[in-house]
């Protein structure tokens, strides 16, 4: 079942603030714990489609490495971790940042403004066995041709294990569960017609894992 | 598969601030239009359960009406909205209030602190055609025998079709997905050992819909 989580998977957990550079340009603290938000799967955008702007939106992409949940769990120790892990997947966490910021003055939930339709492109399923470090994966992502994020993520501010272990301390992970965890550096708007690309691959060997692309 | 909402569903979408008197005891402004959050469904607690507190929280109650999503959809008109509920559920928002404080403070996501297991206290699916009118049921939540919320729906600020409307603008509703529309006034906190005992009722007839248990 996890390798079709887009369509059967019942939560999507987006991890904030998880590359030190990206904390920086929008000027936000670096966080003591992870922290997190749900998405609904209602966002899911396979590969070739469209994100839909609603009008009014600044939509912002955020390209992350998504881990699929395999094995179900609550408390899960960062050292059983891996174990709960089925594969991964490329995915975009759209935000609408001028109503994010807003939220946010106002101490008001995120879900509205992560969580529209299509709001989530996703990658296919990658099976871990074709994943060597998935702490040394570069991922990147690309408007009309030109590269705005391009990370790796060993820069992640708390690893995958952590990630894993806080998560299934509050809710329990089920089978086709998607986490993701967070966005490197050079996140921006999109505009109507743009052609947006985005890679993910060994960081050692260059072999790339996965394409996703949208408009 | 909408009766078994609880283990089929694939999203909780709880409404904030949709009660005056609730609105006023917590020191929030009125909303000029709807918001929410997402709950995972792994927070439900069937009737007869233990709601979990974890160690440092303090965990409020907050009873609520449950809409049951029939037909899925998205852009769903306020005068089209009835089609789409299956059914309605008494629940219980459960809420960790001092770490919400924090997050309200830090303009941090709600997620988590509304998302712990055992969170959503659930009663049974009650079938629409056993209720006459929605907007006038009676719902109320004792501990100890004590009576804390005695509320009616009839005093939402937004009524159910508005709500479905709003939600659906943004994210697709689909079957088994449930609607928390809002909690009355008397909200406060759960200590180990107490027994909660919570009802739905046709304000009307009195006739009783449903009864949710927990300790
Ligand atoms: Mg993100
Ligand atoms: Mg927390
Ligand atoms: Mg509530």
């Amino acid at each position: 079942m996890a390798a079709s989580f887009v369509r059967n998977g019942r939560k999507i957990v987006a991890i904030g603030r998880n590359y030190a550079d990206h904390v920086k340009e929008l000027k936000n603290t670096i966080p003591k714990e992870p922290f997190f938000f749900l998405k609904p799967t209602t966002s899911y955008l396979p590969s070739g489609g469209n994100v839909e702007i609603p009008r009014g939106i600044v939509a912002h992409y955020e390209v992350e490495l998504g881990l699929v949940i395999g094995k179900g769990g609550r408390d899960i120790s960062s050292s059983d971790a891996d174990s709960h892990i089925a594969g991964y997947a490329l995915a975009v966490d759209m935000t609408a940042r001028n109503l994010q910021d807003e939220v946010k003055k106002k101490g008001l939930p995120w879900s509205a403004v992560k969580g529209f339709d299509t709001f989530t492109p996703i990658g296919s399923f990658i099976p871990k066995s074709q994943v060597a470090d998935p702490h040394n994966l570069s991922l990147w992502l690309k408007i009309n041709g030109q590269l705005k994020q391009n990370g790796n993520t060993a820069d992640m501010i708390f690893r995958i294990p952590r990630l894993i272990e806080h998560v299934s301390s509050i809710m329990t992970l089920e089978e086709g569960d998607l986490i993701l965890t967070g966005t490197p550096s050079g996140i921006g708007p999109i505009n109507a017609g743009d052609e947006i690309l985005c890679g993910l691959a060994d960081a050692a060997t260059q072999q790339e894992l996965s394409k996703l692309e949208f408009g």
